[in-house]
């Protein structure tokens, strides 16, 4: 089932995504954390426009999670640098299609193409035998991260946490039988001057720390709350978007995530 | 005035904290982001419990903004590393009189007694010169940090962030007069095995950033929402806590913070 959050000539609501070539938006009573209850009112996808799929409280990620992206990016090898945690703000999200705004004081701006998931409960200390009770489904993350800040300020917050640096979407996936973690493809598409190249080309069968063990940590020491959301690091291939571009991260089974890049 | 948020008999709600020796607390109506009016109800402040003051969708750090911290954690001069931002989640909020609870994986955690303040509006490209605009009010935050975490981590999301990390009050002073921003006291109190000893000793005059220029700074990055909290970094002075020390923390003009620390 797909969870989607859409904008509608009337308002805004929750709906469930259905349909393969002719995609309907289908409005629901309510929160996605409940079994959904379908209201009546549908609407044909592009006559809607979607948002990101959930108002996280905090977007959590896993830093440094596959060794292919620590070697390009720190030159360095994943042994010596392990996996770190660090916090998105709620007001870094957007949602599929709308801007990545890129201010002047953040240069070298990359994406990076990025399975994540959605929590379904407040939890704390999850076992990671049995992560699944506590995750809604999955979504992509482009942790947009402004390389030079990154390195100029040595804490991330800024550099991957500037408005508009957290695109998510496009939508929740709430069968986790979709994929396989530990070999889901990975891809990203970047349009630049009207040519598209396939930048990343990876698979989750790179990651260091696995989804488990991921949640696991990260809730020993944070509270999660529903709504909130997960990412699990990035894959090599990431690369330097500039106005004028745009980015899709493609995962099969959760979808497309394509968002234009313009100057703040 | 000072506004706080208390727990009483009846329900929760935001309340005018007045009187000097004997506290009242008068409940109002809605939020503090409006001219306050009182509904009528007032208790003793000790017939009630003091919370949090707001409720932060995020508290936003200068880390290394007093040139006598950065020495004493770094053991570096702060001209070579320079203030830099951070991001305490909401969960990490707690309010007067909560217990901070050190779970077994935060060893060598230590108080920072800040001045905070917190946003009245949405803010993005604060004009430093007209930072009062964008200000509720001042009160206190205590960056619990694990000095451990922080190194073994290099980010310092979860050093930082653990829930109970991030004590705030008691109150927010909304006259902005009551402190001098370059002279004001920031105190700290330990009280260990029964003993108390003043451990911070410090002064605003030691800030590297000034109000203006932190909140410049952040907001140029971040949007600001109305309840966010920008606390504005420890000075020198910041020492362990074990379980079953209390920490006070006491700026002139604003209160007292105080949180006993306790296992997890």
């Amino acid at each position: 089932m797909r969870l989607g959050r859409i904008a509608h000539p009337e308002g805004i609501c929750f709906a469930l995504i259905e349909g393969e070539e002719e995609l309907v938006a289908k409005e629901i009573k309510g929160t996605p954390f409940t079994p959904p209850e379908t209201t009546g009112r549908e609407w044909k996808l592009d006559e809607v426009r979607l948002l990101a799929p959930t108002l996280p409280t905090k977007v959590v990620a896993l830093g440094r999670n596959y060794a292919d992206h620590v070697a390009e990016v720190f030159k360095e090898s994943a042994e010596h640098l392990p996996p770190t945690i660090f916090v998105k703000p709620s007001t870094s999200v957007i949602g599929p299609g709308a801007e990545i705004k890129i201010p002047d004081f953040a240069t070298n701006v990359e994406f990076e193409g990025e399975l994540a998931v959605v929590i379904s409960k407040v939890s704390k200390n999850i076992d990671p035998d049995n992560w699944q009770d506590h995750v809604l489904g999955y979504t992509i993350c482009n942790d947009v991260s402004s390389r030079d800040l990154q390195f100029a300020d040595g804490q991330w917050a800024r550099a991957k946490g500037i408005d508009t640096f957290c695109p998510l979407g496009p939508w929740i996936e709430t069968d986790l039988n979709v994929l396989d973690l530990d070999d889901a493809k990975i891809n990203a598409y970047l349009t630049h001057d009207g040519k598209t190249e396939h930048k990343q080309d990876s698979n989750t069968n790179q990651m260091i720390v696995k989804m488990g063990g991921i949640l696991q940590r990260i809730s020993q020491a944070f509270t999660l709350l529903p709504g909130d959301v997960v990412t699990t690091g990035s894959p090599a291939g990431t690369a330097e978007m500039v106005p004028g571009d745009t980015i899709e991260i493609h995962i099969p089974g959760v979808g497309s995530l394509r968002n234009p890049v313009a100057r703040a």
